[in-house]
């Protein structure tokens, strides 16, 4: 299962009620964000799940309110006596930035790795498998998908009747290769065909791209701006390179994803629900985001059970 | 009148009900603000002064809980239609860490001018006259003392005994010197001895110095450090370079300060009203520092009026 929470939902400017628009994401105890705005570490103290096992923080681009928390983040992460490194990861420019921001908190108990991604790019970092793609704003941004992958099921009978010793099952299971008293051990002899996983998507500081269906198809939670909920609001939206809800439904319907929250609202909208039909009339799965909305995402076996 | 508020009185981590530590200042209309910490814009929006008017902003150190929220409060000054130039200043090595900063807004619509101090520096921008004293933190930190002088009361008879034509009179009040035809005219000519006006120093960061109750010497409002309430973490104060409330109190009474509002409380002291009297036995009027707690600071005759 993965656990996904809006740290913030607002854009431009944190407002006492509305922080900015991050997302944080627990699997396995450890934990990952996307976007760090100014205020984020307050609203993740009241969402309680702590700051120490954070490995990985995510940017989408390096406009002020998607990472000026930043040094206040690892400083408090600092605090939290976190030794182990953290990764950060975003567009080329990160160095640059880091080192500029790095200035106020130049003295951390724990080591800072920058991956900057080329766009498209897919990694690995703790266990979290993140995939980038490039969408259109003003400056270089990235939309993000995490996919929790979910090996197929364990063949009891199957093992037995291969006469695999018993010790080796869960590392099998893992996904591990074994050799053990002169043979190997494969994965695929005794586990059946992978097993549908989990999908999040988040897309933010964008106007909708020919490839962000694709890139977000199927996900169970798809996590996109909404920076105004008028349809009116379009010419405004195509200026500032941002979407409105009808747009960013239509991308949820096209990629059939699960369900759609929306995030990233306008200052100058108070009651994102005011408009939530004009999201819901294309995609009815649709809801507004709130800060510190979370929700745990299950393996379909988990939901069934 | 001088308007005084507590942005936040938090150190080290902004809190979901305790700020970072700020002071922001209103005179004539104008605005400064005194440290700037991540959230100090969210706390500024309730407090309600607007942001426009901001002219000054002055750093004590350049610790992140001190200047992490810069970049946000110009963005938002530039989202207030603000053309004006705008003036940071602080202790040596502002450019640095504002080049740093400013990667994350580098285009505003108004000029940054940063002015570096000398260590015992005053100097005097927009309406503010503003002094510097280095005290004694991890790294350089300068206390601060504003001063609103007041002249003189105009002398009506004096004015129509010496023929001063009447439409020199509000410029000699304020304190120019004129010539008119042919003629020069002097402030002292018309107005009294200068008045007592209104001080108000901010000092925080530090450990008590000798120089400190001389230099908030009867200030009509002291905002001071008290990072530890108990006096049993005196030691904890001295490694961390702090101050208890006692301490604090004791450099109140030896200034002979009207009254004393502590603030930058420790993260692990929830409630610090459970220790005043620690300050209280020692100089009377200490107040716990609050966000968003303000003030009026009269001069004297309109206290009385």
């Amino acid at each position: 299962m993965l656990d996904a929470a809006l740290i913030g939902t607002g854009g431009m400017l944190p407002l006492p009620n509305r922080f900015l628009t991050s997302l944080m994401l627990r699997l396995d105890g450890r934990m990952m964000v996307i976007d760090c705005g100014e205020c984020t570490q307050v609203t993740m103290k009241q969402l309680g799940w702590g700051f120490k096992n954070i490995d990985l923080i995510c940017f989408t681009h390096y406009h002020a309110d998607h990472i000026s928390g930043l040094p206040g983040l690892l400083l408090t992460l600092g605090n939290s006596m976190r030794e182990e490194p953290v990764m950060l990861a975003g567009p080329k420019g990160l160095k640059n930035v880091y080192e500029g921001l790095s200035r106020i908190c130049p003295e951390l108990p724990f080591k800072v790795i920058i991956k900057e991604l080329e766009a498209g790019e897919s990694f690995n970092h703790s266990v979290f498998n993140v995939s980038s793609l490039k969408v259109n704003h003003r400056i270089t941004c990235f939309a993000y998908r995490i996919d929790v992958k979910r090996a197929g099921k364990f063949d009891v009978e199957r093992a037995l009747s291969l006469n695999i010793p018993k010790n080796l099952w869960s590392k099998l299971q893992k996904g591990d290769v074994l050799e053990y008293e002169g043979k190997i051990y494969r994965p695929e002899d005794v586990l059946g065909k992978e097993r549908k996983g989990i999908s999040l998507s988040y897309c933010t500081d964008t106007r909708p791209t020919e490839d962000l269906p694709d890139f977000v198809k199927g996900s169970d939670l798809f996590i996109c701006e909404g920076m105004y909920g008028e349809d009116e609001k379009l010419d405004k939206a195509i200026e500032k390179k941002h979407m409105i809800f009808s747009e960013a439904a239509t991308i949820a319907k096209k990629a059939e994803v699960k369900q759609m929250w929306l995030t990233h609202f306008s200052p100058s909208m108070p009651f994102p629900e005011e408009y939530i039909d004009n999201a819901r009339n294309i995609f009815p799965e649709t809801y507004i985001g709130k800060d510190r909305k979370n929700t745990v995402l299950l393996f379909e076996e988990e939901e069934n059970a």
